[in-house]
């Protein structure tokens, strides 16, 4: 099976070492992306979602091992309990806000990839479709915790 | 770039005429996952999470148009404002709950795709990456309040 670009993602960042480890630290992180002429006419009636779900290639990514050392955990962890990016099918996949559409180009924010991704694809968030209630998360329970306590810090900053 | 399957979903779906139109529909649905055994050792740690992530192919799906009459819809509306199989990359996405794992096999539920749809990733569902409150759906409003009463009419009917 192949896969096409559709578009790109600009995001402020240029080297993994500089990412944000998780969704919570790109809180607020403005990023853009740039739809492909041939597929401009797909994006209509996109504008009245609020999140969009993108998939996405992890182009600068090579290889992938089946058990892997999380970033917030110390122990190794089979490649599907994670969200790395070095896996089988290096497909990403982020939730992110969509504050405005301009001509081709989708301004969003929440951007947790390196600036130049290939986009794959773009779904409505629709939350009948992608909401689960009553969560466990397994190994990732403490990490979560610890990014609960890290927001509420800085929302009392503010 | 290229994608191979990493193992095979079976659900009680044959033919695309006997689907769940939408995730609400299937609630309930079982279905499981064979992984192939060349990635049994990514699925270690799994089965902490109640919820996960399916990125599967959509192997009986064929082209695509760029405007589409979605179901519940009399309005064509962009490929990318729907979530429909027809797509330029023909990837599907789905939030499942993982019920119990047993050798190399996924027992699920609420499923909404076909038998022996090939499976390309599965990544854990962490509310805290995955989750968006104040949620705007477009054109889709009017669709999700029908869902809403039609489940509170099965409820009723218990």
């Amino acid at each position: 099976m192949n896969i096409i670009p559709i578009g790109t993602i600009h995001t402020p960042f240029t080297t993994p070492e500089n990412m944000p480890i998780q969704p919570p630290g790109a809180a607020g992180v403005k990023g853009s992306i740039e739809i492909f002429e041939d597929y401009w006419a797909g994006i209509k009636d996109l504008d009245g979602f609020s999140h969009i779900l993108l998939l996405y290639f992890f182009d600068r990514s090579t290889g992938f091992d089946l058990h892997l050392v999380p970033f917030m955990d110390k122990e190794p962890r089979g490649v599907f309990a994670t969200r790395a990016p070095r896996r089988p099918n290096p497909i990403g996949l982020s939730l992110v806000q969509l504050d405005e559409i301009r001509n081709s180009t989708l301004y969003i924010r929440n951007v947790d990839m390196l600036d130049g991704t290939p986009l794959l694809d773009i779904k409505p968030y629709v939350p009948e479709f992608d909401q689960a209630l009553q969560v466990r998360t397994g190994w990732l329970k403490q990490a979560r915790k610890t990014v609960h306590e890290r927001r509420s810090d800085d929302r009392f900053k503010q």
